[in-house]
């Protein structure tokens, strides 16, 4: 006999989904003597036929690293790793976000090559490359496996750790993408030996962020490498790099909501204005130089309201000059920044939440932005910045 | 001082995501009496402007229910439900997942009328509309809240109980989609009044088939209850349904990887025939049918290798046909029929599982198939559906 049901009738099922989150720091990891791949990914022991790989490569590094196909090829011709069967180049940057036939390439490229979910989509390349292909790659079969490999700074302590993807519609940041955990991000030190300078500098803002919000001891440990790190000494760099990765892995673990179902609450100080900034100069500003000035706003604007001391502030200010970031533009004086605070609550959803400073190291969430005082934020730092 | 770094370095997080799944069975929800809805969509107290709703509904429920749209706009004027903003009629069935322009449709929707992740997509239809618009919604904002409002059989005791969706590309079924659980499924016996015979039939193949792989007492409570079904009972339908429904929902949620990241074992006996068949068919054959269909298949071939006993896979022609369900068809005959298996095995990934009978509530995965003894089944169904 069934059991009888009456005609409300109620299931509800609670359920975790596990992830896990690998983050690998090394250097050369191409190089046929490096077995660090081999740790990344799974040899296949039950019979099936050898996993196989594309690999998406921002046009861009394979530009700036021209031995790079060839080392790929030769590193995956080892038959303890998946069988290499496309290279496909992608200009990065934001264009490969706001072009939907670079989804559609990936896309047709992991289905010509039987691409499978124990297959791999290795994606070399900075922020935003990693974005795209990584949505490409996260809704093909629903989830094929993605390695990222993290050509930039910004990438190696910041955008290839979180666990989303997106790319831009509708002329709106990452309107549309997913979130998915990646098989393992691999930091790769050699990858950042051809950045031009401007590339090298402007991860650090996002360094100088995460300390702001959550640890004044790791302000003081970027300020205290500003100039080292400015004139590209890895030594300086490499543990604000790797501590800032850190804390942004612990970040996403840490919330018991990583993939922001409830009350979404990123590490997003300065970000309101820097998506609209980014937008506004047709990314003319990169991402990092764009957080760099988002910051400086909303310091200026936490110091105008009481909450920041000047002191605090004036250090902001420095520490970005000495790493060599902006700390203004002409296009904060334009109004159109101010749609950006009501694009942001769209995207996160629910009421306005912006992220303010009561000290270095201690951020507040607010409700409630007065433009007057935001104005006199603008015209205070770009006094500041003709100084 | 920061901590130092050797060069060499990995970090990693291991988290848990939790996800709710809410099964809710009525009738008439879009009653104004019926105060079901009021449980399904969050009332905002945090001051935030009101949530918003668009609707996407199948135009051949929207066709068969006249009265639909204007009980949608009434029941949604309540001001403790969201604001709805628009209804969007989508062609319903397989179409709808072949098309592009319906996501871009709904994305469009989304982004033109301000659906943020405190705002709904309701989804109206059966398992093909629920499948694309709960895709398109999963990817906007990285994740839209989604109400699944299941209209069909099939859909109310399988298709809207899965944490997945997906759109066809390639010619490939599901090629593109993710995996996300809406926040929560509605199943209206008042919708299902509407149905045309054949489809209120087809979704009881897949009860047979959950039936077959888990539970025969449940078999039996379908077989003493099928020649009801096929006239339409209600009240046999109902438990077989909501049996059917919750069985779905436990395997998702008790397997540990709901997500199918690690070794896909989704509920899937019949399947590999069923998808081909229904493509080599142009959709000519529906999803109910043509799993009807892939259950003999597979019942006869497990019955010709000598796990399932003459009388068992008698037992399941039986049933099938007095439900009213096809248990043979010419395309089986044909010889592409065969790539299904090869199609099946790199959807999931890994090497070939398909699922067969040792006999009726116990189903046993296999990794190799004999094309012979397949041929042979398939002549055995044919004589079968001849008698």
């Amino acid at each position: 006999m069934s059991p009888t049901y009456s005609i409300t009738h109620e299931i509800r099922n609670d359920f975790g989904v596990p992830f896990t989150h690998r983050l690998l720091f090394d250097r050369a990891v191409l190089d046929p003597e490096n077995s660090l791949l081999e740790t990344v990914f799974e040899c296949r022991t039950d019979g099936a036929p050898r996993s196989g790989i594309i690999a998406v490569v921002d046009q861009g590094l394979a530009n700036a690293q021209p031995d790079l196909q060839a080392a790929l090829t030769k590193r995956f011709s080892d038959p303890s790793l998946p069988e290499l069967r496309e290279v496909l180049l992608v200009p990065g940057g934001e264009a490969c976000k706001n072009d939907p036939t670079v989804i559609d390439r990936i896309l047709a490229s992991i289905e010509k090559h039987r691409i499978d979910r124990r297959s791999y989509v290795a994606i070399f390349g900075g922020g935003a490359i990693l974005d795209a292909a990584g949505f490409a790659a996260s809704t093909a079969h629903r989830g094929v496996r993605v390695v990222r490999f993290a050509s930039t700074v910004l990438a190696q302590l910041d955008a290839a750790i979180g666990v989303k993807n997106g790319v831009n519609r509708f002329k709106k940041k990452n309107f549309v993408g997913t979130f998915d955990v990646p098989v393992a991000v691999v930091c790769d030190e050699s990858m950042l030996e051809s950045l031009d300078d401007r590339h090298w500098r402007d991860g650090f803002s996002e360094a100088v962020k995460i300390a702001c919000l959550q640890d004044a001891t790791f302000f003081d440990a970027i300020s205290d490498a500003a100039d080292l790190i400015r004139d590209r000494d890895m030594d300086a760099a490499r543990p604000i790099i790797r501590r800032c990765a850190e804390m942004h892995l612990e970040h996403i673990g840490s919330g018991g909501d990583p993939f922001e179902r409830l009350e979404a609450r990123p590490l997003d100080f300065g970000h309101w204005a820097a998506h609209r900034l980014e937008s506004m100069s047709d990314f003319g500003l990169s991402h990092g130089e764009a957080v760099a000035i988002g910051i400086c706003l909303d310091s200026a604007y936490s110091h105008l309201i009481g909450r920041l001391d000047e002191t605090e502030f004036d250090r902001i200010i420095d520490v970005m000059t000495r790493l060599g970031l902006p700390i203004s533009h002409p296009l904060l004086a334009d109004d159109r920044l101010l749609t950006g605070l009501e694009e942001f609550r769209e995207h996160l959803g629910g009421r306005l939440t912006i992220t303010l400073l009561d000290e270095i190291g201690r951020g507040v969430d607010v409700h409630d932005v007065d433009l007057g005082i935001l104005r006199r934020a603008i015209t205070h730092l770009d006094s500041n910045a003709s100084v």
